[in-house]
């Protein structure tokens, strides 16, 4: 019992340490941050704080391998409904921004920070994001086989379209605006999907562009 | 005549001092980049390149300035067009994809290191964008009052995600890959028009879904 209770204080304790580097990054940025503020956010020393992360790197691939693995978590789900796949791209949008908008500060260091890993850790994430467009990109391969997409969508750009507009959410935000993350999170599935089953080639130009072109 | 080609020889220097900046900024990024190596890449002594600008932040406003001045052209090339809105949205999102493709460097540039400016050269950034943020969300209004606009749309929420997908083309983009700026630039500007015309709210969720909820 006692070992138990001591390796519950040690993950409660390991909890904090990322709590506090997450609140920490956000703030003041990878770059700027130190070990010491962290250490001064948990209310230890700094020399402590080594008993749970090796480096100040470690702490930040640990930030980024956390979002990581619940980004995962809902892509799986998604990918585990029996809906049509442009229903399942719906799903997958709309839980992946209400999620982003509800873990805005680890998110948001995520996307600002993975480029300061080096080495193994930043060839994990690269692989992994690369893993990880490649199932949206064949989302959207199975949306169109269906027949469910516009007559002209190119899958990779869409990928690449939808990814950026959603990635960006936690750029703009602001926690206590008019609308709700589940509002926000509705209205990016929605222009999604929209984009995606509407898109067509443009009817002929005006004869402005035309001579211009 | 003599004074007149000192001028333009002040200017093509100036120039090349602007086009060196862009260079080394985009290669080291903005922190990182010292004027001694713009300096080189002119191939003149730091001393003579104050002669041209006041500091390495004055040369990051040049070129973020000069970013602005461009794509505020595009758009009023875009307003000044005898078109409905939604025509117009489609025109302006193809020539500025377009553009930044053709511009990488100097846009990469933009994106990446604006918020390094300082004081009144940030603010007037800052001020500049919300006003072309504002310009793109009337005309997304004017198109549905067009009655162009798919039923659910939401002005703010679809000039966020259009612009953000657009935004993001400079990060990803790899000059020689299979298709040029224009197919980009097309592809682009149809999926906007595809996700401003073809957005709709919802059908009823599977039951999975509304359990979850």
């Amino acid at each position: 019992m006692a070992k138990q209770a001591v390796a519950r204080k040690r993950r409660n304790r390991e909890g904090e340490v990322i709590e506090s580097a997450i609140e920490v990054f956000w703030r003041k940025g990878y770059p700027a941050a130190s070990i010491q503020e962290v250490a001064d956010h948990v209310g230890v020393l700094k020399g402590s704080l080594y008993y749970y992360i090796e480096s100040k790197e470690h702490l930040l691939f640990r930030i980024v391998d956390e979002v990581h693995r619940q980004s995962t978590e809902i892509l799986e789900e998604v990918q585990a409904l029996d809906v049509p796949a442009i229903e399942g791209l719906r799903v997958y949008i709309e839980r992946h921004v209400e999620w982003y908008l509800r873990n805005i500060k680890e998110v948001s260091v995520f996307f600002r920070e993975w480029r300061h890993l080096t080495g193994e850790h930043l060839e994990i994430v690269v692989q992994r994001r690369r893993g990880y467009d490649r199932a949206i990109r064949d989302l959207i391969t199975a949306a169109k086989n269906d027949g469910d997409l516009g007559e002209s969508v190119d899958e990779k750009y869409a990928a690449l379209y939808m990814l950026a507009a959603v990635n960006a959410v936690p750029h703009w935000y602001s926690p206590g605006g008019r609308d709700s993350p589940k509002a926000i999170a509705t209205a990016f599935a929605d222009m999604t999907v929209g984009m995606l089953e509407g898109t067509r080639a443009a009817k002929p130009r005006p004869p402005e562009r035309r001579s211009a072109a």
